[in-house]
């Protein structure tokens, strides 16, 4: 099934433009900004939801449901042990979950060709995860960039803790140092992409990019 | 790239051998056997390495990495307070993880409309992380199911308990619970499966059976 790609660089266009209004409201996750760049000034990618990598607190039965999940903490950078105490001091309904993730990047591709080129690309960053989620005519093929790197620790079990609150200071210092990780692989993938730009950029992204002035990038 | 299909089906019958060899010696996590079965019977698809979802006990830096880890521990069913706890009594070099893995599937397609027949399954089950790892011409369309249950849980630092041994059969119940997430996951994706089963099935695979006696699958 082939990618109708004039369809497909309509909406190159606007998930490019909303990469900037998130910019402009602080929605933007910063840390991703020059990977987003680099993915898009490739002719046949663009970018999707995307995440540099984040420690989250989650009230939930388990840590992986949407539903009934309450997400009461976000951090795409390192937490503070006061920032951590203070979570816990509240009253848990399930059970308390400190998630630390590694970055999950998703783009869509005008071709299989051009994904493929992605898989590869990822793979070289560590991004051993990664595949074609799904291809669509319009929407193109969707592609998953994504590590190992993942750290899910129970804190409390309803009002019990697991993890007495004299030991957060560790779990502080184990999940910063987890992060680190994961923003060490964001990095290791801009500088793959980077390496690995086709002959031909994207130039409607470049001249964007010059208005923008954000052409010190290249 | 289209698949040589003549050499891809000489694999299919090499890994679709394996499978009954590593039954025997008892290396096969039986738990798959099921969704092995209903797989392969699918004539433009074969099964590769597969989990159904396990808690392991790991000592290394990073619970991701794979160079200097050490897994002390691996169970495919529940585990009990007496199995963690004498694991927390060794001595450990870095960190000590407990993991539970839900389950992860591996398999090849002949074509491209076969792989996304698998990731629409997948997804119905709940899988939502599958996706297409690589296309080879004699591998295959490389296929993974993939689901979000995952925990990892920091038990020690090096010889200090972040989780004390106070607190160990919490997360043993917590672990175990996650767990049986894990199987009731794999039994989804085995039914998905089997509702979408083509309409011609692989005669290599029925008459193997048959001889096999698994006839009664059916």
């Amino acid at each position: 099934m082939p990618v109708d790609l004039e369809k497909w660089i309509v909406r190159k266009k606007v998930f490019w433009s909303r990469i900037w209004e998130d910019l402009e409201i602080g929605y933007l996750d910063r840390d991703l900004l020059p990977l987003l760049i680099e993915l898009n000034l490739r002719p046949y990618t663009y970018t999707l939801s995307s995440c540099s990598g984040r420690i989250i607190l989650v009230d939930s039965v388990k840590p992986w449901a949407r539903k009934g999940t309450n997400v009461i903490f976000k951090k795409h950078a390192p937490i503070t042990h006061e920032e951590l105490v203070r979570v816990t001091r509240e009253p848990c309904a399930e059970a308390l979950w400190l998630i630390v993730s590694g970055p999950i990047i998703h783009a869509s591709t005008a071709s299989l060709k051009e994904a493929g080129e992605l898989l590869r690309v990822a793979r070289r960053a560590g991004f051993k995860h990664s595949g074609v989620l799904s291809m669509h005519k319009v929407k193109g093929i969707i592609v998953e960039m994504l590590t190992g790197i993942k750290a899910i620790h129970i804190i409390k079990k309803g009002e019990e803790f697991i993890t007495p609150v004299s030991e957060l200071s560790k779990v502080v210092a184990v999940a910063n140092e987890l992060l680190e990780d994961a923003k060490e692989a964001l990095k290791r993938l801009v500088n793959e992409v980077r390496s690995s730009r086709p002959e031909r950029l994207d130039s409607f992204i470049i001249r964007d990019l010059q208005r923008k002035q954000h052409f010190s990038i290249f």
